[in-house]
């Protein structure tokens, strides 16, 4: 009987997951180097050996000490570097061969002053997605900082960086592809302009749904490993390949109202939300068996509080026996970071970094 | 130098938030048993020891286990009972005073089956709001489930609970008290059939508004000793009230675009999200001093990825000089629950329960 909501991974399907990923980047000649702010689990980071895999991607010194004492050694920092890392970065770069994000010759002075050994620098090009780095419209900026690197012996220009998000909001394959486009196109702009720098292209859905990574060095999608029901809704995988799903009880059924009340709540699957059929949902349920993971139709999270969801859709729920649901989470990466260990559906439980 | 994105907590208006609570509480002859969920802090917890409290109320018996721990002996468990809470609550009910929510004969049954000691049975009214407790609109199923306690010897009725989640979609003061008197007339209505019975009322926004909790037993609000963005906007307290803050690097200033990244995303804010003057926020940018809290003027978090947050608004902001920004969270307990302490603003670290 379950005690409370529980994480369940399944094994298989991520080592299928990744094991598709490693193979494109192979066949292109891509370095894959995956990132782990989705699962924040050595035991699941070690899985990814098996495929070939020695480098990986962070997004904070934190996640990046926690996996270094695992034993990894090439890590990216895929976050702007800001002063406040310097302290931790210092002490990783003793061990570790780091990357990091820069946006100005500020920075690179603050980690001259403070860094022993060289680290490689990244410069996170923004092709029009709007978050982070330097915009590909001031391409004098991204001249000058490359310049400026020369006077750092510290930093070692390694090449661009794109994290294109805006594939996130795509609602095909085709759409994703032409998203992605921009973000390739920006890349190989830059490649043309300093041949020996390296490009990188970061998103889980254009890692899922291009042919081939051919031209593009490196790939760091992370939310792959799992996938989630917001990448069904994109068209990046089936739902046949989503990997990580949350077990919750179910507290009070109310049959004639086709709706029940579960222990699951955002404190359990995150607050993110996609929209489908015109109802905001924030997971939905699935019958998975090791064939197949089926949706259910018409039948979602529709409503969080804290520790409450409200799950509409219970037909074929049976109110006395079945005391559990099984949710396809919305965003797989913010429902495991609310957990502290998956369990496999051998049993097995799976320790993972807890917070921040 | 920060190195990291944390919470702070003003310990001086929690208290003063816990007391004007506990105050009117007094004043109406009404038990405080305020929610323990938002802080999940058995410090933070003894601060409510001070202004008289006894017994508190939690969202799950894990919950109840952490407060047990540090002394607590009169714990509510605020969520409805199932059947795999029963082999926590055996353990919990050797040394605590437990009130739990039951919805059904078989839930007693369990209770009966499995526990040593009497727990106290709340009947969780729905009046409306359409969450989780038994429909106010069946008055013959809340009837028969008191007459089903006699049959169970574990079971002592004690009363009726209400959380009224509906007054968070309220938009100012008087729209709370128009929305949480349907609730106030559904537990007086089953006070007069139940004379003996305690009838509870859950939420902040209507404790915080009400001019007194006269004919109300006890009162259970959770949110109120640190309020937020989200309780400015209802209308349930003043921004000087606001206890809780994230504080988060800066990570990259766009000043010519009134933008910044900053190091705070959805795993640090939560996606709780408000509208604004037409516009989705996160959270929003203030200045503290000990007699003010200013909420900055279209001063937003607009975007939040898993550690990104994108900061709209960064007029009077020193780019070089003033490296973090100080956050009103929209919801103050998804954030909370998101980090593994707090510290006050006189530089103390306040430990808390961390995740389910």
């Amino acid at each position: 009987m379950l005690i409370r909501p529980r994480l369940l991974v399944d094994e298989h399907r991520c080592r299928r997951n990744i094991e598709r990923i490693a193979e494109k980047a192979d066949r292109s000649n891509t370095q894959f180097r995956p990132h782990f702010k989705t699962h924040q689990s050595v035991e699941i980071g070690r899985w990814f050996q098996d495929y070939g895999v020695t480098g990986i991607t962070v997004s904070s010194p934190e996640m990046a000490a926690y996996f270094a004492q695992d034993g990894w050694k090439d890590i990216t920092i895929a976050f702007p570097f800001y002063p406040g890392m310097v302290k931790q970065l210092k002490e990783l770069n003793k061990t570790c061969s780091l990357r990091v994000f820069v946006n100005s010759a500020d920075d690179l002075e603050v980690l001259q002053n403070h860094l022993q050994n060289p680290v490689r620098i990244y410069i996170e090009l923004d092709a029009g997605y709007g978050r982070s780095g330097l915009s590909t419209s001031k391409p004098e900026a991204i001249h000058k900082l490359i310049r400026d690197m020369e006077r750092y012996p510290i930093a070692h220009f390694h090449g661009f960086y794109i994290h294109d998000g805006d594939t996130y909001s795509a609602r095909n394959r085709k759409h994703i592809l032409d998203k992605v486009q921009r973000s390739i196109d920006a890349l190989q702009y830059w490649k043309n302009e300093y041949p020996s720098a390296k490009i990188s292209l970061g998103d889980t859905p254009s890692a899922s749904v291009i042919e081939t990574f051919s031209g593009i060095d490196e790939c760091t999608p992370g939310n792959l490993v799992f996938y989630d029901r917001m990448q069904v809704a994109i068209g990046s995988c089936t739902p046949d390949d989503m990997a990580l799903f949350a077990e919750l009880p179910i507290a009070q059924h109310f049959p004639g109202q086709n709706r029940a009340i579960v222990h699951g709540g955002a404190a359990h699957l995150s607050k993110d939300s996609i929209e489908t059929e015109g109802i905001k949902i924030f997971g939905q349920r699935v019958v998975r068996t090791d064939n197949k993971v089926e949706l259910m139709d018409d039948s979602y999270l529709t409503a969080l509080s804290q520790e409450h969801g409200t799950l509409s859709g219970t037909d074929g729920l049976e109110p006395d026996r079945q005391k559990t649901v099984l949710i396809a989470p919305v965003h797989s990466c913010l429902t495991a970071n609310l957990f502290s260990s998956y369990e496999t559906f051998g049993g097995r439980t799976i320790q993972k970094r807890v917070l921040s």
